[in-house]
């Protein structure tokens, strides 16, 4: 036996022999199943359910040509204006990346990584502890309240940063504005970065605080709100210095980072604000249906100002209904740790008709 | 004085309060100029002077549709097995990203952080020392040759790595295979890799070693040869081990890196071979016509086996020349740094008739 196991840890030294010491405690953040199967109703990963404002379709065609040989402009200028002026923000405070992911990479290696940790919920995005992973970050996870919470209160001690999402994931609970420039204000001597990848669908954003507090950071992402998820796409905003900061990452990491359809499609996503207000409306009218009607059937849902529900059944285990779903073509997403979250399925809203449609699965199944 | 040096002191430190350490140490690589105003000859940035094949502008054209607001496949599954097929090689050995750059980034991170310096020359692509900085990888710069070749047999010490661009960048000398299959077999304690992104224009590439070997990392682009420097695309080659430690920081960075229209439009370039042979060709074509006019002009140029050559005149300032062609609209590209390359202009080979144009303008200002 013993000689075995020397064997095995043989084996594994000589496995890794050619790898940089982190990679062997890097745990990859695993995203939503992407099924190659025919699917009825995909509902784990928060898609729009709507595609992208014809538009925006027409304006990447418009691209599809031979320029494609030349490189994109490396500061994505032109979109750089159109989100400043969407926000009424000077330019020089908002930066772009290959989606919001891209971004927080950037901020935890530029402005996270200190002496003192930086400070999450236990229950939010996963690919934070990844991130500090990566790039040897330390870390506290700050436990949220008995009603899923986050309790800003306990955010209030020596740390290298605050970072959370607003509407948090995967509850979809939003915190009020003014709680978090409460917190802002109190947390002078790091930055606190709220990441809004789902804030577009009623939950209010902390970018037009960005003017006041030289420690707030904003991302942002066009995957949700802005139908864009195949493109890549995500900004952030913050004061000039912190800005500098991220570029520098940037800079040193790839030079012409985000391409050229991707930059036409963004410009014209924000432009289109009509098509933008109709369909995030159209998913919060949505999903005030789909909360109803699981009250209806037994299940208790978190208060959500995101694109998606958490919910649980009063008696039902989770993973039962998640395998029957899935058996009957529907795909929702669940969690197995931590262990408190483990009773709850996280459901993306869709259509009106998507959600008339999961209920009566749903309800012939339970 | 001294107190007027404090403040300023006073006032570095306050700007930079909320950056992580590393980011003061950060001197981005800076990218060629991108033009804004009307530009006669662009040829300081090496892209491709033939636009992408038809084939991969329909292709692209077919997928701007609503599946836009659905995430890309993470793993670029066909894209892979296009690459692999191409290159007769199993498709667990092909990783993809966001244009080389962003692999080399990953290299760097997974495979070439160590306890002994990472060895590169002292003239080459200026993003090794970037990644160097960006990641606090130790490295070591290996002098160039008096004819400004890599030297290989200077690279048998203790490393944590090996890098280099064949061919070279900016000097576009090529290596021959058989001296990097040399090195690989002598530097089995770490990883060697080979930066192919000019590799299409009559280097030999060292693809076809990565079977044979555990240590060998190979890049390629699809800026140059591909046409598609707009697109931000790249891929890299190597042993499973090797590609699992790429996957693992690629999996903490960024979930679903590589776009849906980059992806369409990489398989398409790959499998169009009649359109990248004939425009390889025409480039190598044109850049020995190019060589030869130079000689003619008095200028000595470093042999080429890339899509730009390196070259001096025997007596006339390279500066001066440099701002007379960009007074005629014409652009090139000019190091100051090292003092040993400054007398050198990086010059893009265009089409024949660019070349034609270009040759006939240097005439007159020369």
């Amino acid at each position: 036996m013993r000689i075995r196991n020397l064997q095995n840890i043989e084996l594994l030294k000589k496995m890794n022999k050619y790898w940089s010491e982190i990679v062997e405690k890097l745990t990859p953040y695993t995203p939503g199943e992407q099924p190659k199967d025919k699917i009825l109703l995909k509902l784990n990963t928060n898609e729009n359910p709507y595609g992208p404002s014809k538009k925006v379709l027409d304006a990447i065609k418009l691209s599809v040509k031979q320029s494609l040989r030349l490189y994109p402009d490396p500061e994505s200028e032109v979109l750089k204006q159109t989100i400043a002026n969407y926000y009424n923000l000077s330019k020089s405070k908002v930066f772009i990346g290959n989606g919001s992911d891209e971004i927080l990479a950037f901020i935890f290696q530029a402005l996270l990584k200190k002496e003192d940790p930086v400070l999450f919920p236990d229950i939010t995005y996963s690919f934070y502890p990844a991130y500090c992973s990566l790039y040897d970050v330390k870390y506290k996870k700050i436990p949220l309240d008995k009603n899923f919470n986050i309790d800003l209160k306990k955010y209030v001690l020596n740390n290298g940063g605050i970072i959370f999402p607003n509407p948090n994931a995967p509850t979809g609970i939003p915190k009020k504005l003014v709680d978090i420039e409460n917190l802002i204000k109190l947390n002078q001597n790091s930055v606190v970065v709220i990441d809004e990848a789902y804030v577009d669908f009623g939950t209010e954003s902390a970018v037009k605080l960005v003017n006041q507090y030289k420690n707030l950071v904003v991302t942002q992402s066009f995957s949700k709100s802005r139908s864009l998820a195949g493109i890549r796409l995500g900004c952030a905003f913050a004061n000039e210095d912190l800005i500098e900061a991220l570029n520098r990452v940037k800079n040193s990491f790839n030079s012409y980072p985000v391409d050229r359809l991707a930059q036409v499609a963004g410009v014209e996503a924000i432009k289109d604000e009509d098509h933008f207000n109709e369909i995030t409306n159209k998913i919060i009218q949505a999903r005030i249906f789909l909360e109803k009607e699981l009250l209806l059937m037994g299940f208790s849902t978190l208060p959500s100002g995101a694109n998606f529900i958490f919910t649980k059944h009063r008696s039902i285990d989770a993973v039962t209904i998640f395998k029957k779903l899935r058996a009957s073509g529907v795909i929702v997403r669940h969690f197995e740790k931590p262990e408190r979250i483990s009773q709850y399925l996280r459901i993306t809203v869709g259509t009106h008709e998507e959600m008339r449609k999961f209920v009566s699965i749903l309800k012939a199944k339970i």
